[in-house]
């Protein structure tokens, strides 16, 4: 928003200079670009091969070649992909949207496979591809020089899943289960990688020794810990805040732009901070939908819920038109362009370990993860590992990003070596988005067909109507009043009932009394109970949440009620 | 958004430079005190002096202040004042709400008015202002060497009526005659003053010939005209777009995003072909309000009404927080620091000019205004017209951003009759938004005190809550449908149906049959009449608008209607 500054561009106003006018035909141009890739995404979407990341690469890549093309190979990209840009700007309204909409159920019940997943799996995963380039690149004959810290520097870039991916072929609906193990293996695998690439940024590797692992496992685990608190820290204020301030006034605006300003400023803070601002806002989402989103008005959880995931989406696109567009760098290209072989090798050899790094934590973590799980309905059963290794396969923009950092200088690369790095993980991206994209749904579709393992309950609940209106129903209510009493008067308020934690609750309120008692009386549940117990005595009456919001009278929802 | 690049500074990943940490600490700072302005602001809102504006300014000084104490000097603002991030960021997202948000019947009715204000006002206000300071300027000793062109170029800038502080004291709905004079004067305004600073850094003025008079006013004609054009043809557009899209499917998201980026699309279309975006994104605002908004889903509207004046509201503290903060800036005062005399001199120069350049259009306009006015009811009342002098005096930051342009290169200058100008300018901005800022809402409540003059039609329907239900009513019916059968079966939709254009259309559905035959009778409204029954004919069957989108069967209205 402000931390740019075009050095001594004179702008918009008079005096117009060539470089001025080259930024607003960059900007204008990228926004017809994006206004473009909805209107086709939206064509486009009954289509079940092609989702809306390929449409808008695939724009982005024709874009880049019609203007390689009409500036006659001087300039195919207008902008140089920027770190910046994507860090603090485009990443955390996603992950924040993420958060926000999150089933939560769904993430806290599956937790410790999440963390296994993300944690320990991305550190083989990271092994695996930092060992075995070190030494598969040894039979390219000219890669130029790479040191160990750039092999490893390698592995934790190509570490890095993409949630913005996964999100684009997972639906959370239809395979609540598999969602919310990838997705939430993605976040915390982002931050896992971020991690990784600092602190080997910062230790020396040429030889490593135990006390360093020792120091990293520290400061992983304490990162982790402070950001996640940071996150919650912050999310509890707003709600406190909101809680406060709201008097049943018209401020639906202040209300608004409170949650996007404080959730933004968790992720800045934990940037500040040095923390994870992947893993800060993620939370901050979650926290912000089960109390702040509860104590605004009613149309400001109508506008939250879908001004957050129109940013998400605007941002989503952004990213892969930039990608895109920025692919076609030919100064890159130029670089790699006498060894043509090479760039391929490393691609492949790179492609190949990242297959292989993740069927090596995929299948046997699921093995431990399904040990500790009683009920045999719980269990990842092996199609549904085939899907996670698979979904997981995507390498996007936070690969793009961490590349760009370790070995483009500002965008530009000069040196061989590290120009064909830049290449072949554009390359890999590409090659990820586009095949494994296209293949995704479909061997979803095969391998899990009309089956919803697991998800059965959630999603039957989910497609009823009844279900829908439960969350207004409870306005003003206790949870187990309207547990018992479904009477369906408030139907008029359909349209505004879709509570982001829909299938957190809705899963106590639900008609089907065995789920329920299962729910209660299962041992693996009774973390869960225990939440319960303490959110609804200590802090629903301090930060809000649902029925814990005094209704003032004259207030909208009260004159519908009464 | 994407118009920036802090050179080869890396970022938020590793390797962070010392500059990183300044543009993280920055954003930090800045989004927390925007937080801390939202709450203060809220906390005041019963206080009948102080304005949001005041708060963020205030704000804003108080930590430029305390920046300047911990740094030693060195540097009391964490960002220089940046008219790129002004106009192509800031003051699209104020401009387009406003356009949204505008009473488009009240707009229209005087819209002759506005332009002779808008433009015949603020080249009046420009000749006194540059030919008063050309004059006046010699009896200071030493403002430094300061050419023709220059004085105009003042004139210029400060014939920038602030129309961001004009929505902060006037309230649409107490005083919508005289908010619709003002803040449409001071769109039209900001454009003319726009173009004419553009047009005065093209042309040679030593010799000012009749051959230039011409040439300018043709290109002041044409450049509004063309303006226009273009934002209503984008906003017909989106509404089109959106009309053949439109499945009925949950597509929210995308189209609360299309709308979004359509109407910044037509801004920096404008900049791009060197027209007033300013104007552009108004009327582009007007279109998407009668067409768009009704041709998308039930939820769409409520986000996109609150979400646009979230981001206007965001906007707006923005600058004022900005202004606040740039205010301090050593560098600009250490150069005039040997002869406050002559700061002090030029400030109050400039500042008796405004008031007179404006008193000098005000009276002589409205009582030509007033000529071609009928009903004595419709008559621009003696005390509105101080109303309209004083509430049109503030200067914001389009003075502000035009004279960073004129006598700053990137916000640093250093010749001594720049540096005297910027600190002028500073000075002016700060004395208007703060005491006139505290002065104007006392003022208006004693010249105008509950006589509600000429907008007791409008609020007293306003303020019934019937009357809010009544643009839902008519889904699906034609408009006479709704005049004549006022039943209250949806009720319950209420808090949906904030309509932004509830005045326009309201005064026909009103139960006053007075003010409706008065409406459709006097001549005065004819041109509105034909085009109504044009836009009934046309206008609406291709693009939408209230009561000519079908409704699909299972959407969200048709639920709760059938």
């Amino acid at each position: 928003m402000m931390g740019f500054s075009l050095g001594s561009v004179l702008m918009s106003l008079g005096m117009r200079s060539e470089a001025d006018q080259v930024s607003v035909d960059a900007i204008t141009l990228f926004v017809g670009l994006l206004c473009t890739c909805i209107i086709i995404g939206h064509l486009l979407e009954k289509n079940k091969w092609i989702n809306e990341s390929i449409t808008a690469l695939t724009i982005g890549l024709c874009t880049g070649i019609v203007l390689l093309l009409t500036t006659e190979g001087r300039r195919s990209h207008i902008l140089v992909f920027n770190e910046e840009l994507f860090f603090i700007y485009v990443l955390p309204p996603i992950i924040f949207n993420a958060g926000f909409q999150v089933k939560k159920k769904q993430f806290f019940r599956n937790f410790m496979t999440i963390t296994l997943f993300g944690v320990v799996g991305t550190l083989i995963s990271f092994f695996i591809i930092s060992l075995g380039s070190a030494q598969l690149f040894k039979m390219l004959n000219d890669v130029g020089f790479l040191e160990m810290g750039d092999y490893f520097a390698l592995g934790a870039i190509f570490s890095a899943t993409d949630s913005v991916c996964t999100l684009q072929v997972l639906n959370q609906d239809e395979t609540p289960l598999l969602y919310s193990l990838v997705f939430g293996e993605g976040v915390v695998n982002d931050a896992t990688s971020v991690v990784l690439f600092n602190t080997l940024q910062r230790f020396d590797l040429s030889h490593t020794t135990s006390g360093i692992a020792t120091q990293f496992a520290g400061s992983l685990c304490s990162l982790f810990f402070t950001s996640t608190l940071l996150g919650v820290a912050v999310g509890l204020l707003s709600a406190y805040i909101i809680k406060k301030l709201y008097f049943g006034r018209h401020s639906t605006d202040r209300e608004v732009a409170l949650m996007i300003l404080m959730a933004y400023l968790s992720y800045m803070m934990a940037e500040l901070f040095s923390l994870s601002g992947i893993l800060t806002v993620f939370f901050c989402g979650i926290v912000m939908s089960h109390y702040t989103w509860h104590n605004v008005t009613e149309n400001s959880r109508v506008t939250t819920k879908h001004a957050f995931a129109t940013m998400s989406f605007i941002s989503e696109i952004f990213i892969f038109l930039y990608v895109g567009m920025d692919a076609l760098d030919i100064e890159k290209w130029s670089a790699v362009s006498k060894s043509p072989g090479t760039s391929v090798g490393v691609s492949t050899i790179l492609l190949g370990l990242i297959v292989l790094g993740r069927a090596a934590f995929v299948f046997p973590l699921s093995f431990i993860s399904n040990l500790t799980r009683k009920s045999p309905d719980d269990k990842i059963g092996f199609k549904q590992q085939v899907t996670i290794w698979w979904a997981g396969l995507m390498r996007g923009a936070v690969s793009m990003a961490l590349a760009y950092n370790k070995f483009a200088s500002s965008g530009h690369t000069q040196i061989r070596g590290n120009a064909i790095m830049i290449t072949s993980t554009i390359s890999i991206v590409l090659f990820c988005t586009v095949v494994f994209g296209l293949v995704t749904k479909p061997l979803i579709r095969f391998l899990l067909p009309l089956r919803k393992p697991l998800s059965s309950m959630v999603e039957s609940e989910l497609s009823s109507p009844k279900f829908l209106m439960l969350p207004l129903l409870q306005n003003g209510h206790d949870r187990e009043v309207a547990m018992n009493g479904q009477n369906s008067t408030t139907l008029p308020l359909l349209q505004n009932g879709q509570d982001p934690e829909v299938a957190m609750n809705g899963q106590n309120g639900t008609t089907h009394p065995r789920s329920l008692c299962m729910l209660l009386t299962t041992p693996a549940h009774s973390v869960h109970y225990y939440w319960r117990k303490f959110d609804n005595a200590f802090m629903r009456p301090v930060f809000g949440g649902r029925g814990f919001v005094q209704r003032i009278p004259g207030s909208p929802t009260e004159t519908v009620v009464s």
